[in-house]
Protein backbone atom coordinates (compact mmCIF):
# COMPACT_ATOMS: atom_id res chain seq x y z
CA UNK A 1 0.00 0.00 0.00
CA UNK A 2 1.70 3.34 -1.12
CA UNK A 3 1.25 5.99 1.80
CA UNK A 4 -1.12 9.18 0.68
CA UNK A 5 0.21 12.00 3.03
CA UNK A 6 -3.07 13.86 4.26
CA UNK A 7 -3.82 17.17 5.82
CA UNK A 8 -3.13 18.08 9.28
CA UNK A 9 -6.25 16.35 11.58
CA UNK A 10 -6.94 19.43 12.49
CA UNK A 11 -7.42 21.07 9.75
CA UNK A 12 -9.50 18.33 7.98
CA UNK A 13 -11.71 18.62 11.24
CA UNK A 14 -12.18 22.35 10.68
CA UNK A 15 -13.61 21.61 6.94
CA UNK A 16 -16.84 20.87 8.02
CA UNK A 17 -17.26 24.12 9.65
CA UNK A 18 -16.06 26.13 7.10
CA UNK A 19 -18.02 24.49 4.67
CA UNK A 20 -20.72 25.52 7.07
CA UNK A 21 -20.61 29.14 6.90
CA UNK A 22 -19.58 29.28 3.11
CA UNK A 23 -23.01 27.29 2.27
CA UNK A 24 -24.88 29.87 4.39
CA UNK A 25 -23.31 33.28 2.43
CA UNK A 26 -24.39 30.83 -0.93
CA UNK A 27 -28.20 30.83 0.41
CA UNK A 28 -27.56 34.72 1.39
CA UNK A 29 -26.85 34.80 -2.33
CA UNK A 30 -23.10 36.08 -1.99
CA UNK A 31 -20.67 35.54 -4.68
CA UNK A 32 -17.47 35.83 -2.87
CA UNK A 33 -16.56 35.50 1.18
CA UNK A 34 -13.33 36.47 2.75
CA UNK A 35 -11.20 34.94 4.99
CA UNK A 36 -11.37 37.72 7.38
CA UNK A 37 -15.37 37.06 7.35
CA UNK A 38 -14.97 33.27 7.62
CA UNK A 39 -12.67 33.39 10.43
CA UNK A 40 -14.66 36.03 12.59
CA UNK A 41 -17.66 33.56 12.23
CA UNK A 42 -16.04 30.73 13.67
CA UNK A 43 -13.39 32.38 15.81
CA UNK A 44 -10.25 31.39 14.38
CA UNK A 45 -7.37 33.40 13.33
CA UNK A 46 -7.73 34.60 9.49
CA UNK A 47 -4.29 33.19 8.57
CA UNK A 48 -5.35 29.94 9.94
CA UNK A 49 -8.46 30.32 7.90
CA UNK A 50 -6.56 30.82 4.67
CA UNK A 51 -3.52 27.91 5.29
CA UNK A 52 -7.00 25.52 5.95
CA UNK A 53 -8.52 26.69 2.81
CA UNK A 54 -5.26 26.55 0.63
CA UNK A 55 -5.34 22.75 1.52
CA UNK A 56 -8.73 22.21 -0.66
CA UNK A 57 -6.58 23.96 -3.24
CA UNK A 58 -8.78 26.78 -3.62
CA UNK A 59 -7.01 30.57 -3.79
CA UNK A 60 -9.01 33.87 -2.87
CA UNK A 61 -8.99 37.01 -4.65
CA UNK A 62 -7.31 40.23 -3.65
CA UNK A 63 -10.70 42.63 -1.83
CA UNK A 64 -13.14 39.61 -2.95
CA UNK A 65 -12.17 36.71 -1.30
CA UNK A 66 -13.28 33.14 -1.97
CA UNK A 67 -15.59 32.55 -4.52
CA UNK A 68 -18.37 31.23 -2.49
CA UNK A 69 -19.50 28.09 -5.46
CA UNK A 70 -15.95 27.25 -6.26
CA UNK A 71 -15.08 26.98 -2.10
CA UNK A 72 -18.11 25.07 -1.89
CA UNK A 73 -17.26 22.41 -4.38
CA UNK A 74 -13.46 22.71 -3.47
CA UNK A 75 -14.16 21.39 0.14
CA UNK A 76 -16.78 19.09 -1.19
CA UNK A 77 -13.85 17.31 -3.66
CA UNK A 78 -11.27 17.32 -0.54
CA UNK A 79 -13.51 15.62 1.67
CA UNK A 80 -15.00 13.16 -0.89
CA UNK A 81 -18.69 14.54 -0.36
CA UNK A 82 -20.00 14.58 -3.64
CA UNK A 83 -19.74 10.82 -3.68
CA UNK A 84 -22.40 8.63 -1.26
CA UNK A 85 -20.83 5.85 1.12
CA UNK A 86 -23.49 3.24 2.27
CA UNK A 87 -23.55 2.83 5.70
CA UNK A 88 -24.58 0.43 8.10
CA UNK A 89 -25.20 1.68 12.00
CA UNK A 90 -24.67 -1.69 13.92
CA UNK A 91 -26.31 -1.35 17.69
CA UNK A 92 -29.62 0.63 17.20
CA UNK A 93 -29.67 1.98 20.40
CA UNK A 94 -30.30 5.78 21.46
CA UNK A 95 -27.27 6.68 20.10
CA UNK A 96 -27.45 4.50 16.65
CA UNK A 97 -31.02 5.59 16.02
CA UNK A 98 -29.57 9.33 16.78
CA UNK A 99 -26.80 9.17 14.01
CA UNK A 100 -29.78 7.27 11.48
CA UNK A 101 -31.96 10.53 12.02
CA UNK A 102 -28.53 13.13 11.21
CA UNK A 103 -30.11 14.74 8.45
CA UNK A 104 -26.51 16.71 7.70
CA UNK A 105 -24.49 12.91 7.34
CA UNK A 106 -27.27 12.22 4.30
CA UNK A 107 -26.25 15.80 2.74
CA UNK A 108 -22.19 14.92 2.84
CA UNK A 109 -22.89 11.20 1.22
CA UNK A 110 -23.40 9.46 4.60
CA UNK A 111 -26.16 7.29 3.70
CA UNK A 112 -27.22 4.98 6.52
CA UNK A 113 -29.18 2.26 4.77
CA UNK A 114 -29.81 -0.33 6.88
CA UNK A 115 -29.16 -1.15 10.80
CA UNK A 116 -27.91 -4.24 12.79
CA UNK A 117 -29.57 -5.23 16.33
CA UNK A 118 -29.29 -8.22 18.72
CA UNK A 119 -32.67 -7.47 20.53
CA UNK A 120 -35.26 -9.71 18.67
CA UNK A 121 -38.17 -6.73 18.99
CA UNK A 122 -36.53 -4.49 16.88
CA UNK A 123 -35.36 -6.78 14.11
CA UNK A 124 -37.80 -6.20 11.08
CA UNK A 125 -39.18 -2.38 12.42
CA UNK A 126 -37.05 0.45 11.26
CA UNK A 127 -35.38 3.13 12.77
CA UNK A 128 -35.61 7.10 10.70
CA UNK A 129 -36.64 4.64 7.58
CA UNK A 130 -33.97 2.56 8.33
CA UNK A 131 -34.55 -1.54 8.47
CA UNK A 132 -33.20 -2.95 11.32
CA UNK A 133 -31.69 -6.10 10.83
CA UNK A 134 -31.09 -9.17 13.39
CA UNK A 135 -26.78 -9.51 13.82
CA UNK A 136 -26.94 -13.10 11.96
CA UNK A 137 -27.84 -11.40 8.70
CA UNK A 138 -25.10 -8.85 9.02
CA UNK A 139 -22.98 -10.42 6.03
CA UNK A 140 -25.85 -10.51 3.67
CA UNK A 141 -27.30 -7.18 4.63
CA UNK A 142 -23.69 -5.57 4.09
CA UNK A 143 -23.44 -7.63 0.69
CA UNK A 144 -27.29 -6.68 -0.57
CA UNK A 145 -26.73 -3.20 -0.10
CA UNK A 146 -23.36 -2.16 -0.97
CA UNK A 147 -22.54 -1.32 2.01
CA UNK A 148 -18.87 0.11 2.72
CA UNK A 149 -19.03 1.55 5.88
CA UNK A 150 -19.93 0.84 9.60
CA UNK A 151 -21.15 2.89 12.39
CA UNK A 152 -20.04 1.12 15.68
CA UNK A 153 -22.88 1.97 18.16
CA UNK A 154 -23.08 -1.52 20.35
CA UNK A 155 -22.52 -2.08 24.06
CA UNK A 156 -18.50 -1.54 24.68
CA UNK A 157 -18.16 -5.31 25.78
CA UNK A 158 -19.00 -6.18 22.69
CA UNK A 159 -16.93 -3.69 20.89
CA UNK A 160 -14.21 -6.25 19.90
CA UNK A 161 -15.87 -9.24 18.44
CA UNK A 162 -18.41 -7.41 16.37
CA UNK A 163 -15.44 -5.52 14.73
CA UNK A 164 -14.22 -8.98 13.87
CA UNK A 165 -17.36 -9.97 12.31
CA UNK A 166 -17.28 -6.48 10.18
CA UNK A 167 -13.45 -7.12 9.21
CA UNK A 168 -15.19 -10.45 8.25
CA UNK A 169 -18.25 -9.32 5.75
CA UNK A 170 -15.26 -7.24 4.23
CA UNK A 171 -15.96 -3.58 6.02
CA UNK A 172 -13.06 -1.54 5.64
CA UNK A 173 -14.02 1.61 7.18
CA UNK A 174 -15.31 1.50 10.68
CA UNK A 175 -16.55 4.58 12.56
CA UNK A 176 -16.10 3.62 16.15
CA UNK A 177 -18.37 5.22 18.94
CA UNK A 178 -17.36 2.85 21.53
CA UNK A 179 -14.92 3.30 24.35
CA UNK A 180 -13.28 0.75 23.06
CA UNK A 181 -9.49 0.51 20.82
CA UNK A 182 -10.43 -2.27 18.74
CA UNK A 183 -7.75 -4.21 16.65
CA UNK A 184 -8.53 -4.79 13.11
CA UNK A 185 -6.37 -5.95 10.07
CA UNK A 186 -3.70 -2.77 8.41
CA UNK A 187 -5.80 -2.38 5.61
CA UNK A 188 -9.34 -1.55 7.67
CA UNK A 189 -9.60 2.45 8.87
CA UNK A 190 -11.02 2.95 11.89
CA UNK A 191 -12.08 6.86 12.83
CA UNK A 192 -12.97 6.14 16.79
CA UNK A 193 -15.27 9.21 17.91
CA UNK A 194 -14.77 9.91 21.66
CA UNK A 195 -17.40 12.03 23.33
CA UNK A 196 -15.43 12.57 26.59
CA UNK A 197 -13.14 14.12 24.11
CA UNK A 198 -14.92 17.11 24.27
CA UNK A 199 -16.18 16.83 27.89
CA UNK A 200 -12.47 17.23 29.21
CA UNK A 201 -12.32 20.20 26.75
CA UNK A 202 -15.22 21.62 28.85
CA UNK A 203 -14.24 20.50 32.14
CA UNK A 204 -10.75 21.71 31.78
CA UNK A 205 -12.47 25.34 30.24
CA UNK A 206 -14.59 25.30 33.00
CA UNK A 207 -11.82 25.01 35.41
CA UNK A 208 -10.22 27.87 34.18
CA UNK A 209 -13.42 30.28 34.37
CA UNK A 210 -14.00 29.19 37.82
CA UNK A 211 -10.35 29.99 38.74
CA UNK A 212 -10.83 33.32 36.97
CA UNK A 213 -14.15 34.64 38.48
CA UNK B 1 -11.20 38.12 34.24
CA UNK B 2 -8.15 36.98 34.12
CA UNK B 3 -6.61 34.70 31.31
CA UNK B 4 -5.54 31.37 32.60
CA UNK B 5 -2.92 29.13 29.76
CA UNK B 6 -5.10 26.27 29.15
CA UNK B 7 -2.50 22.87 27.97
CA UNK B 8 -2.89 22.57 24.27
CA UNK B 9 -6.42 21.84 22.85
CA UNK B 10 -5.08 18.34 20.85
CA UNK B 11 -3.13 17.14 24.78
CA UNK B 12 -6.56 17.48 26.66
CA UNK B 13 -8.05 15.45 23.96
CA UNK B 14 -6.06 12.61 24.03
CA UNK B 15 -6.13 13.20 28.28
CA UNK B 16 -9.27 10.34 28.29
CA UNK B 17 -7.62 8.23 25.86
CA UNK B 18 -4.56 7.97 28.32
CA UNK B 19 -7.16 7.65 31.07
CA UNK B 20 -8.54 4.53 29.96
CA UNK B 21 -5.60 2.81 29.57
CA UNK B 22 -3.76 3.26 32.62
CA UNK B 23 -7.12 2.75 34.40
CA UNK B 24 -7.06 -1.11 32.62
CA UNK B 25 -3.57 -1.49 33.48
CA UNK B 26 -5.01 -0.75 37.00
CA UNK B 27 -7.47 -3.38 37.05
CA UNK B 28 -4.51 -5.95 36.40
CA UNK B 29 -2.93 -4.68 39.38
CA UNK B 30 -0.27 -3.55 37.84
CA UNK B 31 1.85 -0.51 39.70
CA UNK B 32 3.68 0.97 37.05
CA UNK B 33 3.10 1.62 33.10
CA UNK B 34 5.45 2.96 30.56
CA UNK B 35 4.93 5.81 28.08
CA UNK B 36 6.05 3.33 25.81
CA UNK B 37 3.28 1.14 26.59
CA UNK B 38 0.51 3.26 26.35
CA UNK B 39 1.96 4.40 23.11
CA UNK B 40 1.85 1.71 21.75
CA UNK B 41 -1.75 1.23 22.80
CA UNK B 42 -2.88 4.02 21.30
CA UNK B 43 -0.91 4.34 18.21
CA UNK B 44 1.13 7.72 19.27
CA UNK B 45 4.67 8.37 19.52
CA UNK B 46 6.26 7.52 22.78
CA UNK B 47 7.67 10.95 23.07
CA UNK B 48 4.05 12.45 22.15
CA UNK B 49 2.61 10.38 25.45
CA UNK B 50 5.59 11.76 27.70
CA UNK B 51 4.67 15.42 26.78
CA UNK B 52 0.78 15.03 27.34
CA UNK B 53 1.14 13.20 30.44
CA UNK B 54 3.76 16.15 31.69
CA UNK B 55 0.77 18.58 31.12
CA UNK B 56 -0.50 16.88 34.40
CA UNK B 57 2.49 17.36 36.30
CA UNK B 58 3.21 13.46 36.88
CA UNK B 59 6.88 12.47 36.54
CA UNK B 60 7.85 8.75 35.26
CA UNK B 61 10.36 6.74 36.79
CA UNK B 62 13.65 5.65 34.87
CA UNK B 63 13.10 1.74 33.76
CA UNK B 64 9.57 1.59 35.81
CA UNK B 65 7.45 4.05 34.10
CA UNK B 66 4.45 5.91 35.82
CA UNK B 67 3.21 5.14 38.71
CA UNK B 68 -0.36 3.63 37.84
CA UNK B 69 -2.55 5.13 40.80
CA UNK B 70 -0.88 8.50 40.68
CA UNK B 71 -1.35 8.89 37.34
CA UNK B 72 -5.08 7.98 37.19
CA UNK B 73 -5.51 10.91 40.04
CA UNK B 74 -3.04 13.33 38.11
CA UNK B 75 -5.61 13.11 35.14
CA UNK B 76 -8.63 13.54 36.95
CA UNK B 77 -7.31 16.70 39.03
CA UNK B 78 -6.07 18.03 35.80
CA UNK B 79 -9.29 17.38 34.23
CA UNK B 80 -11.43 18.73 36.98
CA UNK B 81 -13.17 15.11 36.75
CA UNK B 82 -12.98 14.29 40.79
CA UNK B 83 -15.72 17.24 41.36
CA UNK B 84 -19.47 16.24 39.99
CA UNK B 85 -21.21 18.90 37.53
CA UNK B 86 -24.92 19.18 37.18
CA UNK B 87 -25.95 19.20 33.75
CA UNK B 88 -29.31 19.03 31.80
CA UNK B 89 -30.21 17.88 28.69
CA UNK B 90 -31.97 20.21 26.63
CA UNK B 91 -33.63 17.93 23.80
CA UNK B 92 -34.94 14.32 25.08
CA UNK B 93 -34.62 13.46 20.97
CA UNK B 94 -32.58 10.11 19.99
CA UNK B 95 -29.06 12.14 20.90
CA UNK B 96 -30.31 13.59 24.13
CA UNK B 97 -31.44 10.08 25.43
CA UNK B 98 -28.44 8.79 24.32
CA UNK B 99 -26.44 11.34 26.21
CA UNK B 100 -28.41 10.68 29.44
CA UNK B 101 -27.73 6.94 29.25
CA UNK B 102 -23.95 7.37 28.71
CA UNK B 103 -22.20 5.82 31.65
CA UNK B 104 -18.82 6.94 31.65
CA UNK B 105 -19.87 10.75 31.79
CA UNK B 106 -21.04 9.71 35.21
CA UNK B 107 -17.51 8.44 36.28
CA UNK B 108 -16.33 11.43 35.11
CA UNK B 109 -18.41 13.70 36.84
CA UNK B 110 -20.74 14.79 34.25
CA UNK B 111 -24.00 14.07 36.30
CA UNK B 112 -27.03 14.23 34.26
CA UNK B 113 -29.86 15.28 36.50
CA UNK B 114 -32.57 16.46 34.18
CA UNK B 115 -33.90 16.71 30.77
CA UNK B 116 -35.92 19.02 28.77
CA UNK B 117 -38.53 18.55 26.08
CA UNK B 118 -40.51 20.43 24.08
CA UNK B 119 -42.75 17.39 23.47
CA UNK B 120 -45.43 17.31 25.72
CA UNK B 121 -46.50 13.31 25.48
CA UNK B 122 -42.14 13.11 26.94
CA UNK B 123 -42.85 15.78 30.19
CA UNK B 124 -43.11 13.59 33.06
CA UNK B 125 -41.63 10.86 32.17
CA UNK B 126 -38.21 9.60 32.46
CA UNK B 127 -35.09 8.67 30.00
CA UNK B 128 -32.84 5.85 31.62
CA UNK B 129 -33.86 7.24 35.04
CA UNK B 130 -33.36 11.15 34.31
CA UNK B 131 -37.07 13.38 34.47
CA UNK B 132 -37.99 14.86 31.74
CA UNK B 133 -39.35 18.69 32.24
CA UNK B 134 -41.37 21.09 30.34
CA UNK B 135 -39.59 23.96 28.56
CA UNK B 136 -41.44 26.52 31.17
CA UNK B 137 -39.74 24.45 33.87
CA UNK B 138 -36.35 25.27 32.58
CA UNK B 139 -35.61 28.18 34.98
CA UNK B 140 -37.12 26.48 38.24
CA UNK B 141 -35.14 23.15 37.19
CA UNK B 142 -31.98 24.96 36.80
CA UNK B 143 -32.00 26.22 40.25
CA UNK B 144 -33.68 23.08 42.32
CA UNK B 145 -31.20 20.67 40.45
CA UNK B 146 -28.02 23.18 41.16
CA UNK B 147 -27.39 22.55 37.34
CA UNK B 148 -23.96 24.43 35.61
CA UNK B 149 -24.01 22.88 32.30
CA UNK B 150 -26.42 22.40 29.70
CA UNK B 151 -26.13 19.65 26.56
CA UNK B 152 -27.75 21.11 23.93
CA UNK B 153 -29.32 18.43 21.63
CA UNK B 154 -32.28 20.52 20.53
CA UNK B 155 -33.38 20.65 16.69
CA UNK B 156 -30.52 23.51 15.00
CA UNK B 157 -33.50 25.77 14.50
CA UNK B 158 -34.26 26.34 18.56
CA UNK B 159 -30.55 25.90 18.82
CA UNK B 160 -30.09 30.17 19.43
CA UNK B 161 -32.58 30.79 21.21
CA UNK B 162 -32.25 27.72 23.32
CA UNK B 163 -29.23 28.78 24.06
CA UNK B 164 -30.51 32.43 24.84
CA UNK B 165 -32.73 30.73 27.11
CA UNK B 166 -29.87 28.97 29.12
CA UNK B 167 -27.98 31.82 29.53
CA UNK B 168 -30.69 33.91 31.31
CA UNK B 169 -31.22 31.16 33.37
CA UNK B 170 -27.89 31.65 35.21
CA UNK B 171 -25.84 28.53 32.68
CA UNK B 172 -22.08 29.08 31.96
CA UNK B 173 -21.42 26.51 30.29
CA UNK B 174 -23.12 24.87 27.07
CA UNK B 175 -22.05 21.44 25.55
CA UNK B 176 -23.78 22.54 22.01
CA UNK B 177 -24.43 18.99 20.00
CA UNK B 178 -26.29 21.15 17.56
CA UNK B 179 -24.89 22.53 13.72
CA UNK B 180 -25.49 25.85 15.11
CA UNK B 181 -22.72 28.11 16.12
CA UNK B 182 -24.92 29.87 19.40
CA UNK B 183 -23.60 33.79 20.68
CA UNK B 184 -23.17 33.71 24.07
CA UNK B 185 -22.14 36.53 26.36
CA UNK B 186 -18.08 36.40 27.12
CA UNK B 187 -18.61 35.20 30.11
CA UNK B 188 -20.24 31.24 29.15
CA UNK B 189 -18.34 28.78 27.45
CA UNK B 190 -19.21 27.06 24.48
CA UNK B 191 -17.86 23.84 23.51
CA UNK B 192 -18.81 22.28 20.43
CA UNK B 193 -19.65 18.47 19.64
CA UNK B 194 -19.21 18.26 15.31
CA UNK B 195 -20.09 14.59 14.73
CA UNK B 196 -18.93 15.78 10.92
CA UNK B 197 -15.60 16.67 11.55
CA UNK B 198 -14.91 12.82 12.64
CA UNK B 199 -16.79 12.05 9.47
CA UNK B 200 -14.53 14.51 7.42
CA UNK B 201 -11.70 12.00 9.11
CA UNK B 202 -13.27 9.27 7.71
CA UNK B 203 -14.30 10.22 4.65
CA UNK B 204 -10.25 11.68 4.02
CA UNK B 205 -8.83 8.33 5.29
CA UNK B 206 -11.23 6.32 2.97
CA UNK B 207 -10.15 8.50 -0.53
CA UNK B 208 -7.01 7.70 0.77
CA UNK B 209 -7.34 3.95 0.94
CA UNK B 210 -9.34 3.46 -2.51
CA UNK B 211 -6.13 5.41 -4.18
CA UNK B 212 -3.55 3.59 -2.55
CA UNK B 213 -5.72 0.50 -3.03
Amino acid sequence: MKTIKLASMPTIKRLPAYLHVVETAARDGREYISGTVIAEELELEPIQVRKDLATTGIIGKPRLGFPVAELIEAINAFLDWCNVHNAIVVGAGHLGSALTGYEEFRRRGLNIVAAIDAESHKVGSTVNGVPVFAPEELAETVKTFEITLAVLTVPSPSAQSVANQLVDCGIKAIWNFTNVKVKVPEDVIVQKEDLTSGYAMLSVKMRAQKLSS
